[in-house]
């Protein structure tokens, strides 16, 4: 599979990295064609891999992950350019967490928007889906780094786009499909972006990023 | 235990009657010493219960439970009187849902403060703890309605009051040690309240606000 990854952090290295240990064609987008981090990945990574611009990963792929921070992630979008991202799907993944006030981050957006919905409305022939938001990216590829059963949130207006979303995480990174929680449209990214604001302190708290929740339903 | 609830709503309800089924002396208190919801609280629980003003209920209570609406809570500890509320342990329970705009709620504060702060701030010379927030009442007085594992979280800036409503939450409702989590100072309590927004949507899918979440520990 054809699969773009905008933003060469950290986000965007794990979930490529691990894509094309899979096999999958992973072009990787930044703002430059040729930027230091992404030729550090292709260097560390080789395989299926391609870099580019957000432009050039964007119409590469055809399914497009969206791993750029969240204070850049419409800036990358517009960039990655609306004709080379109609009618994909796109997994939006970043949150609007502003660090520059120190740690705990904040968030630029909340409560009554979210930056799901930014991008589904500045985008509307795009096929949006919030996900993997919830969680650090070592847990996104590797769920099983948790014990048991724990969950994840998707989102998003298009119903087709998060039954294929589904699948792919569950394919790809091993999540079960019991565990992927469909909250309802786009504007739900309210809840999951608005939950970092306990995950940062639970990470704070049990000293590693390494955990999740699980939805424990009683009687 | 002489215990005071602040509100008349479901929530002060709830608690009410479980911590005089258990024995204890509660006043609850509300805007008006004869409220109709107070009256009928009474005769519904019988015992060893009271109502009267907020600030009789908080004369009353060697702790404090402020079981108002987010909305009113500010309003009621000012009526319940700082001389009466002066060095006790404040369960701050309330959440600053806005459903004036309809379902799902927003928060009318969120984000760079929390309710849990402002009282705090306001009442200086109180022992503010902001807990059971995150579950539905029903849970709050019964964890063991949902199977297994599952977390509250506390916050506050006084230690002892802390490990005080740990110790209370523990005899009177049966949870675990283990399952609460001191998140820190009062400023978590942005991350408990700001888990509302995924929790009222979680509500909307369960279909039952009989649920809660477990923080699982990854490797």
């Amino acid at each position: 599979m054809k699969i773009a990854i905008l933003g060469t952090g950290m986000v965007g290295n794990t979930i490529g990295t691990k894509l094309v240990q899979l096999g999958h064609q992973v072009k990787m987008g930044s703002r430059t064609a040729t930027s230091d981090a992404g030729q550090q990945w292709l260097r560390s990574v080789g395989g299926a891999a391609q870099i580019g611009t957000f432009a050039d990963a964007a119409a590469f792929g055809d399914i497009v992950i969206d791993c750029t921070n969240g204070a850049n992630a419409l800036a990358a979008l517009r960039a990655a350019g609306v004709e080379n991202l109609r009618g994909k799907i796109l997994m939006q993944v970043g949150n609007p967490l502003d660090t520059s006030r120190g740690m705990p981050p904040t968030l630029t957006i909340c409560n009554t928007d979210s930056l799901g919905e930014q991008v589904q409305r500045e985008f509307p022939d795009v096929r949006v889906v919030k996900a993997l938001n919830t969680v650090n990216c070592d847990i996104m590829i590797a769920p099983s780094r948790v014990p048991g059963d724990h969950d994840l949130f998707i989102c998003g207006d298009d119903a087709a786009a998060k039954r294929e979303v589904t699948d792919r995480l569950c394919e790809w990174f091993g999540w079960q499909p019991a565990n992927i929680v469909d909250l309802g449209d786009i504007t739900n990214a309210r809840g999951t972006e608005m939950f970092l604001a306990l995950w940062v302190r639970l990470w704070g708290v049990l000293g590693t990023p390494h955990f999740n929740i699980h939805v424990v339903r009683g009687t």
